[in-house]
C-alpha cells in the first residue's frame, strides 16, 4: 500500500501543475488588459480558450479523484487545520465542483457569455435592454442548470450553489440575514447624511489633477501602505482590477482622470490591498489552496479596508494631505485637509454602482442580490428586470434611473454568467470592519500609527493572521479565528457612523 | 481506410495546438523582457519551463509519427510546393529531429543552459574567461552529443546538425565557401575605407536626440514602412528583439541612448522588418510550416533590408531628413544631409559585434562561425578560445582586444547553447542584398519610391515573394525561386561597395 504522504504529494504536483498553467493565462489577461493591440483580440481569445481547456483538463483529472479516495481514511486528514487537512479539503471541493459539471454546459456557458458580453456592450451603450433580454434569458437557463448540477444543502436554494463558487462555504440565507442588519442601520444613516445641513464641497475633487503627478502620488501611496513594487507593478487599464501571477509578480491596474483625483487615487489604494493579500500568501505552497485566497469576499475585505477604512480616514490623511497640497498646489493649496477629507467622504445616492460611496454602495449590492436570487428561483421573470429594477431603486435611493443603462444595464458581471458574484463585494465591506476592529484592538494605537504614515503595524497584523494562512480556514471560520465572533454587520455601521455622522453633524 | 484529408487534418491539429501553446510562451517571454518586476524571475522561469515542456511533450507525439507515416505514399506530397506538401515536409522534419533527441540531453541542455548564462553574465562582468570556460566545455560537449544524435548528411560535419536548426538545409562548407567569397571583397573594401583620406564626422549622431522624441520619430518610421501598429507594439527592452505572438499580435522592442541617435532608430527599423515579415505570415496558416518563418536567414534578411538597404540609403533620408531636422533642431539643425547620412554610413573596426558597421559585421561573424566549427569538430579546445579569438580578430581588424569581455564573452549565444546561430546574421544580410536586388529589378523606380517616403510597393514584393509563402520552400530554394539565382555574395558587395566607395571616395 502507498504511503499517505506519497499519494498526498502526487495529488499535490497534479493540481498545482494546473495552477501554473491558470498562472501562465492569468499573465495573457492582464496583457490583454493593459497592453495588446486591438488586432490581437482573436488569437487572444485562441490562446486562452487552450489554457483554460487544458488547466481544466489537467484540475478534474479522474486520477485526481483516485487519490483524493486513497486519501479519504488517511491521517493526514485528523487535525482539522492542519496543512494536508486543509489542502485536501479544498482540492476535494473544488475537484467536486469541477467533476459535476458537464463538459457540454462548461462549454455552452463559455460560448453563451462569450457572445453575451459583446451584446451586452451594444445594449448598455444603445441603453436597449430588449436587445440584451435574450442573452440574459438564456444565461439564467444555464445558471439555473448550473445550480441545479452542482446542488446545495437540504434547505437552502438554488442560488447557493452559485454563490459557493465565490464564497464558499456561505449560503443565501445567511446572507440575507446579515444583509437585512446591515440595512436597518444604512437606511437612518442615509437619511441622516441626505437632511444634514453640513454638505461637503465635492467639486474639490474635481479640479485639474495632472495625470503624471496622480500617477506618482497613487505609486507612492501604494508603496508607503506596503506595495512591493521589486513583486509587481502598477499599469493603466480600462476597467482596473489585480491579477497575482505567482509568487513575486502581482500585476495592479488604475486609470486616471484629469479632472477627478478619487478614481485613481482610490482605485490603486483599493487594488493594492488586493495585490498586497496577494504577495503575502506564502510563496511555497503557491498552486495549493494553502496558497491561495479563501475567497472573492476575504479579497475584497483586503481591498476595501486599504481603500476606505485606511484611505479615507482622518489619519491617513494627516499624513499624506501635505503631499497631495506639494503636488496638486493648484487644486489643493488653498484647501483645509478637513474640507478635502470631508470631500472625499462625501454620501449621495447616485446610480452607478462602482461610483457609488460606503453607505450607497452596499444597498446597490442588496438590490442585486434580492434580483439574482428571485431570478434563479424563477420568481422573476428576465423581462420583468427593468422594472423591478427601477422600482426598487426608487424606493432605496429616492432617485430613478432614466434609462437602462444607468440601471439593469449597468454591470457586466451578468453577460459574463457572474451571478453570485455580487454579494462577495458586501460581504467584504463587512470582513474589512470586522478584521479592521480587531485589528485596532491588537496593535493597540493604529490610528497614530496612520496619522504617522507607519503602515507596517497594520500589514504585519494582516499578513500574519488572514493572508499567512492561505485557504487553511474558510472565510466564516476565519473571521471567528481571526476576531472571535462570527460575521457580524454591527464593525460596519459603527464605523460608518462614526465616520460619517461627525462630517455631516448628525 | 482513412482518406488522407481526414489524416492530414489531424495532423495539422496536433502541431497547431503545440503551437498555440508555444505563442502562449512567446507572451510570457515578452513580458519577462518588458514589464515583469525582478522578483517574478524564478516563477517565470517555472512557467516557461512547464509551457516548453507541454509543447515539446505535444510537438512530439508517437501520433504525429503515425499520422506521417500514413501520408507517405498520399497525393497530398505529389505537388512539391503544395501547401500539404510543404507542411508535411517541415512537419516531418522538425518532428524527426525532435524525436532524435533523447528528453535526458533535451533538460540537460536546458539546464546546463540556464545555469551557464548566469556564469557567462558574471565573468564578462569581471572579463574572467576561466569563470566561464568549465560551461563552455560542457555546453560544447553536448552540443557535440546533441549533432552526433541529430545526425548530418554523408560528407558533411557535425556543426551542420547544429546549423540546420536555425537554417535547414544550409551546411557548413556551402556556408563556408559563400563566406570566403563574401570575404575576398569585404577586405579590400574596409583597407579602403581605412585608408581613405575623407572620413565622417561621427560625433553628429552623439548630440543630445531628447529620448521622448526618438520614440515619436521611431515610431513614426516604422509605420511609414509599414509596421501596423493596430496588430502590434513597440516597448522597452535590454536586448531589443521581435516576437510575433500570432495573427493580429507582433511586438518590437528596442532601447534609447539620448546621445546615441543610430541605436533606436535603426533598431527600430530593424525590428520592423522582423515584424513586417510576421505580419505578412497567412494568418490562417497559423502554427503550421506555412504560416512560419522559412529560418532565421530570411528572418535576419527582413530586418537588415530595411535597416540598412532602405533605412541607411541617401534616398529614405531624402525623405526624412526634415522630419528629423525639426524633431532635432539643436542636434541637426545645422547638419547637411550629406554628413548626417555619412555618419550613419560609418565603417570602423571595433571590437563588438552588435554595434558594428555593414562591412566589418559579417567579418565578426565569420570569425565565430570558424571558431564554433572548430570548437564542434574538436579541432580547437575551449580553453584555448581566447587566444583563438584574439589572433584571429588582430588579423581581420587591425586591432586586438583588450580583455576578453571585449573579446570572446562578448556574446551571449555560447552560454545559451545557440551554436551553429551567427551564420544566419551574415547569411541574413546576404539574401537580404539579393531579394533587395530583386525587388529594385521588378518594381522600377525604387530609390524614387524610397526617396518619396512611398515603401508600400517593396512591402507589397516583400509580402507577395516571401511573407505570404511561409515555409512552403527552403531558404536556398526561395532564394532560387525569388531571384532566379542560387545564394551569391556578389548582391551584397556590390550594394556595400556602391554606398561605401563614393561616400569615402575611394
Amino acid at each position: 500500500m502507498t504511503a499517505p504522504n506519497t499519494i498526498y504529494q502526487e495529488l499535490i504536483s497534479h493540481i498545482r501543475k494546473a495552477a501554473m498553467l491558470g498562472s501562465c493565462g492569468a499573465v495573457l489577461g492582464w496583457d490583454r488588459e493593459t497592453y495588446m493591440p486591438k488586432g490581437g483580440n482573436e488569437h487572444r481569445a485562441n490562446q486562452l480558450s487552450l489554457l483554460a481547456g487544458v488547466a481544466h483538463e489537467w484540475s478534474t483529472l479522474p486520477r485526481i479523484g483516485e487519490l483524493l479516495e486513497q486519501l479519504d481514511d488517511s491521517e493526514l486528514r485528523d487535525a482539522e487545520d492542519s496543512d494536508t487537512a486543509a489542502n485536501i479539503r479544498e482540492i476535494r471541493r473544488t475537484y467536486e465542483r469541477s467533476r459535476k459539471l458537464p463538459q457540454r454546459l462548461v462549454e455552452e456557458i463559455s460560448r453563451v457569455t462569450t457572445l453575451a458580453q459583446h451584446h451586452w456592450a451594444v445594449a448598455r451603450s444603445g441603453s436597449d435592454f430588449n436587445a440584451f433580454a435574450p442573452w440574459l434569458k438564456q444565461i439564467i437557463a444555464l445558471k439555473r442548470e448550473e445550480a441545479a448540477t452542482v446542488g446545495y444543502a437540504d434547505g437552502g436554494e438554488p442560488y447557493d450553489a452559485l454563490l459557493d463558487e465565490y464564497e464558499p462555504g456561505a449560503n443565501s440565507a445567511d446572507v440575507a440575514t446579515v444583509f437585512a442588519a446591515l440595512r436597518e442601520e444604512l437606511v437612518p444613516l442615509l437619511d441622516a447624511v441626505k437632511g444634514a445641513s453640513r454638505q461637503p464641497d465635492v467639486s474639490i475633487l474635481s479640479r485639474s489633477f495632472p495625470i503624471t503627478r496622480q500617477a506618482d502620488f497613487g505609486r507612492t501611496a501604494a508603496a508607503a501602505i506596503g506595495f512591493d513594487f521589486d513583486k509587481g507593478r502598477l499599469d493603466i487599464t480600462t476597467h482596473p482590477f489585480c491579477s497575482g501571477f505567482g509568487p513575486g509578480d502581482c500585476r495592479l491596474t488604475t486609470r486616471y482622470d484629469e479632472h477627478f483625483f478619487s478614481s485613481a487615487f482610490f482605485g490603486t489604494l483599493h487594488e493594492s490591498g488586493h495585490g498586497m493579500y496577494e504577495q503575502g500568501l506564502p510563496a511555497d505552497a503557491f498552486g495549493t489552496p494553502l496558497g491561495s485566497a479563501v475567497s472573492l469576499g476575504i479579497h475584497e475585505s483586503q481591498s476595501r479596508m486599504w481603500e476606505n477604512l485606511v484611505g479615507r480616514s482622518r489619519a491617513f490623511w494627516n499624513h499624506f494631505y501635505p503631499k497631495a497640497q506639494t503636488l496638486f498646489p493648484e487644486a489643493l493649496g488653498t484647501t483645509s485637509p478637513d474640507d478635502f477629507h470631508f470631500a472625499i467622504n462625501a454620501v449621495t445616492p447616485s446610480f452607478i454602482r462602482v461610483e457609488a460611496d460606503e453607505v450607497t454602495y452596499n444597498l446597490h449590492i442588496m438590490l442585486r442580490f434580492d434580483l439574482e436570487r428571485d431570478l434563479i428561483s424563477g420568481r422573476l421573470q428576465t423581462a420583468d428586470v427593468p422594472e423591478a429594477w427601477n422600482s426598487r431603486f426608487t424606493s432605496d435611493f429616492g432617485i430613478t434611473p432614466r434609462n437602462d443603462a444607468e440601471g439593469c444595464l449597468q454591470d457586466v458581471h451578468w453577460s459574463a454568467g457572474l451571478l453570485g458574484y455580487f454579494p462577495t463585494y458586501a460581504l467584504g465591506n463587512m470582513y474589512a470592519a470586522q478584521f479592521f476592529e480587531a485589528a485596532e484592538e491588537h496593535i493597540g494605537d493604529l490610528q497614530t500609527q496612520l496619522a504617522n504614515g507607519d503602515f507596517q503595524p497594520l500589514l504585519r497584523w494582516l499578513r500574519e493572521h488572514i493572508h499567512h494562512h492561505g485557504q487553511r480556514f474558510t472565510a466564516s471560520r476565519l473571521v471567528e479565528v481571526v476576531t472571535g465572533k462570527p460575521l457580524s454587520d454591527q464593525p460596519l455601521t459603527r464605523q460608518l457612523n462614526d465616520r460619517f455622522r461627525p462630517l455631516y453633524g448628525v
